[in-house]
C-alpha cells in the first residue's frame, strides 16, 4: 500500500480563503467567523470535538468520520499550531487543543525556529526546520505504514502543492466570501493539470471538492 | 459510544431490487448482471477486492473506504452466504469468498439449520437460528465495542427494518431496472417516518441514499 499524503476536511470560503486576516489568540481564523467556515463539520455525529451525543449522519459525516481513518502522522504549519511568530520566547504555548489534542499521532510542525518535541496524551509534536520533501520523509517514517495528513494552513498546503507532493485533497467550500486573508487559490482550475476533480454539493450547503492524481 | 447497526454499500436497482430472480452458484445476483449493479464499487481505489493498483478516489471511494471502518462484526442472511437452501447436506460450502473472506471479523449467518462455526483466515462464521434481536445481541457482544454491519441480502435487511433495529443505512441506487427479484422497497419514502434521508448523486452515475434515525 502506498503511503498517501492527504489533505482532509480543509475548509475555504467561496472566494478561496482558508483563513481571514489578522490571526490572534482570540481569533484563530482572523476576521472570519469560524462557525460560518466550519459549522458544517461541528453539526456531524463524527466530529472529533463533539461534546454531546447526536449530530447528523449524512454526507458531511462521511468526511468527518474519514478524517482520521488510516492516518499515522500529520504535518502542519507554524500558524496552524499557534498565533505566535518568530523565535519561541518560551515553550508555554502547546497548541490550541488543550491537554488532549485530537491528533493521536505524531505531528510535525514546520518552523524555522528550534524547539524540543513534547507529548500531550497520545500526540507528540515535533518541530522541524525542513523542506516539504524532508518533512514528508520524517512523517512517513513516523506513520508506520499509514497515510500522512497534510493539516494546513494555507501556506503549508501551497508549499506542498508547489513541491508536487500531495496525493489526494478534500477541500470544503463554505458559502461565504471572506475577501481577504490567506488564500488557497482563486479557482480549483489551477491544479487540474495534475488532479482529477469531483464536485459534490452537500445538502448542508457546503460543497465538497475531491481531488486525486491523474 | 453507541454500537450502531449499519447497512453499508447496499446496492439496489432504480426500481428497488437488491438481487434479480434465480440466484445460483454461477449467478449470485440471479438474472441481474453484477457489473451493472456494483460496478461503481469495483472502480474505486478502496474496493476490498481490488487486485491491481489504481482506481478512483472521488465520492464513491469514500463509501467503499468506510465500509469496514469501525465494524466489529457482520450479520448476513443465508442467501448472502451461498446459493444452497434447506438443511446443510454437507459442510463443504464455505461462502463465495475463497480462503480469505473480506470481513476480517466474526460473521453471523442467519439460518434455520444448525451448523458448527468455522474460521477462514481471520473471519469466523457462526450459524444462528435466532430472532433479529438475539442475532444482534450476539453480534454486538462479538464486535468488542465496534459497530455491527448488516450485510444483507434483501430479506435480512427487511427483517431488521421490521424489527426496527437499524441505525444507519447507506443504500446505493444503480441506474438500471431489474423488474423482478428480491425487492427492498418500492420507494425509500416507506421508511421516512423513522429515518432522515440525504440523497447524493455521484458523478459515476449511481445515487447514494444516506439514512439515519430521527
Amino acid at each position: 500500500m502506498p503511503q498517501l499524503l492527504r489533505l482532509q476536511c480543509f475548509n475555504i470560503s467561496s472566494d478561496g480563503y482558508g483563513a481571514g486576516e489578522g490571526q490572534s489568540l482570540e481569533r484563530p481564523f482572523g476576521h472570519a467567523n469560524p462557525a460560518d467556515l466550519v459549522g458544517w463539520a461541528g453539526a456531524t455525529a463524527s466530529w472529533v470535538n463533539r461534546a454531546e451525543p447526536g449530530g447528523t449522519r449524512g454526507l458531511d459525516d462521511y468526511f468527518t468520520r474519514d478524517m482520521h481513518h488510516g492516518i499515522g502522522a500529520e504535518i502542519m504549519g507554524r500558524n496552524k499550531f499557534g498565533p505566535l511568530r518568530g523565535p519561541w520566547e518560551n515553550e508555554e504555548w502547546k497548541g490550541w487543543w488543550g491537554e488532549t489534542p485530537p491528533f493521536h499521532t505524531p505531528v510535525f510542525v514546520l518552523t524555522h525556529y528550534e524547539r524540543p518535541s513534547f507529548t500531550l496524551t497520545d500526540t507528540t509534536f515535533h518541530f522541524v526546520n525542513a523542506t516539504p520533501e524532508e518533512a514528508l520523509r520524517q512523517a512517513r517514517e513516523a506513520a508506520d505504514g499509514n497515510d500522512v495528513r497534510l493539516g494546513g494552513g494555507v501556506a503549508t498546503v501551497r508549499a506542498f502543492l508547489e513541491a508536487d507532493l500531495v496525493d489526494t485533497m478534500h477541500v470544503v467550500v463554505s458559502p461565504i466570501e471572506l475577501g481577504r486573508g490567506e488564500r488557497l487559490w482563486s479557482s480549483p482550475q489551477e491544479v487540474l493539470d495534475r488532479f482529477n476533480l469531483e464536485t459534490v454539493p452537500s445538502p448542508s450547503g457546503v460543497t465538497h471538492l475531491l481531488f486525486w492524481r491523474k
